[in-house]
């Protein structure tokens, strides 16, 4: 499990920002010392663990305060604007750990034995979790339509394609999957067979759906490679 | 488009019942005659069409009384759960409202032909209704983890599924799909595509995942008839 404050990605360096502005929408970011993006960080995740535990809703800051040990101001210098701005952070902090659950295949889909890995690993992951999806409710808390969820939700989505593609590049170099494939469509169509399944799950508390989007969309990568063959 | 009160099958005999207990949730049904079923009817038609209009929060009893003509004592006959018998009324008019827009395609998935004006409609449909989506905003509203809303979304999901299936076997019949197919399976990961392209698509506004998920699940029955020679 990658931690909160472990990458050095563009991601990360947002994450070390805190705004100034009144509204968490708002521009106006300053850099935090190594130490200041740590208790950022601590605060984030203990945020995440309690709402996890406890619910979205009814979790207060002095909630996490109390979690996190933290006082008022230094819980306002961090979050200059509130619970809202909290659970956006929050909600990209679980935006990054779904794609970290799914690592180290996700990031590694080089042979087809990667793909399944990744496919069990998925469906574990989301068989785990059951119809309690931390993203999902704090998203519903948010408000789906806000600029701040949407744009987590659209950063994951991109990444998380990204990588998908990547592995299907991968396996074209190596001739396991046909030429003609459009990488970026087919990562597309599997991404949002996974988004599908999911929301299956939640409604149902069945996995049918997930596991038939994603066997089905590889095993239609594997075919590619000879059909023309 | 079907009329609320046009069908004949099991789920139309539910609509026309009346829940006579507090809670919508709870059992004790009586059924309607032709007059007061039309009334309800016309009542949920009314509701769904103000909610559409003006948003599920704000819409009032009172704002569906005075559009649809109807007086507080017959809004509480046919509905004495109140707001949320209504919302959970609407909730099943919107779900079928997803299956009868993709009719008559949907229900006749006899040639290729057919299968691909089905995939137009739905791309259609979607990109027509954009980010605003009345189901997901009920389903917001009744909370979707109730088993009220649970069952209209089961409900919905195995409906349209088990008629892409239908659709599976019928080209399967004329040997246009391969007969190793599975086509609950096929059904479900299609289902599961369409699911997460609009999942998408209410995120971000794009219609790209839909249409990959739908290019690429046709696609796949089409090339399973000529794999095995």
């Amino acid at each position: 499990m990658r931690s909160w404050h472990g990458g050095t990605g563009p991601a990360r360096a947002e994450d070390r920002r805190v705004r100034k502005s009144a509204g968490p929408e708002e521009g106006g970011t300053v850099k935090l010392t190594a130490k200041g993006a740590a208790t950022r960080g601590r605060i984030i995740e203990g945020a995440a663990a309690e709402m996890r535990e406890r619910g979205v809703v009814v979790t207060t800051l002095d909630d996490v305060r109390a979690r996190t040990g933290t006082s008022k101001s230094q819980l306002f210098h961090y979050f200059p604007g509130g619970k809202e701005e909290l659970l956006l952070a929050v909600a990209r902090f679980e935006a990054d750990q779904v794609l970290a659950d799914q690592r180290p295949e996700l990031g590694d889909l080089t042979s087809w034995g990667a793909w399944l890995a990744w496919r069990d690993t998925v469906v574990a992951r989301y068989r785990g979790q059951g119809q309690q999806c931390p993203l999902n409710m704090l998203m519903s808390q948010l408000g789906r339509s806000t600029p701040g969820a949407r744009a987590v939700v659209a950063e994951l989505l991109d990444k998380w394609q990204g990588e998908i593609a990547e592995g299907v590049r991968a396996m074209q170099r190596q001739g396991e999957i046909g030429p003609g494939v459009d990488a970026d469509r087919s990562a597309a169509a599997l991404l949002a067979g996974i988004q599908g399944g999911v929301v299956v799950l939640l409604s149902t508390g069945r996995t049918t759906h997930l596991e038939a989007a994603l066997d089905l969309g590889i095993q239609q990568l594997r075919d590619s490679a000879t059909r023309r063959g």
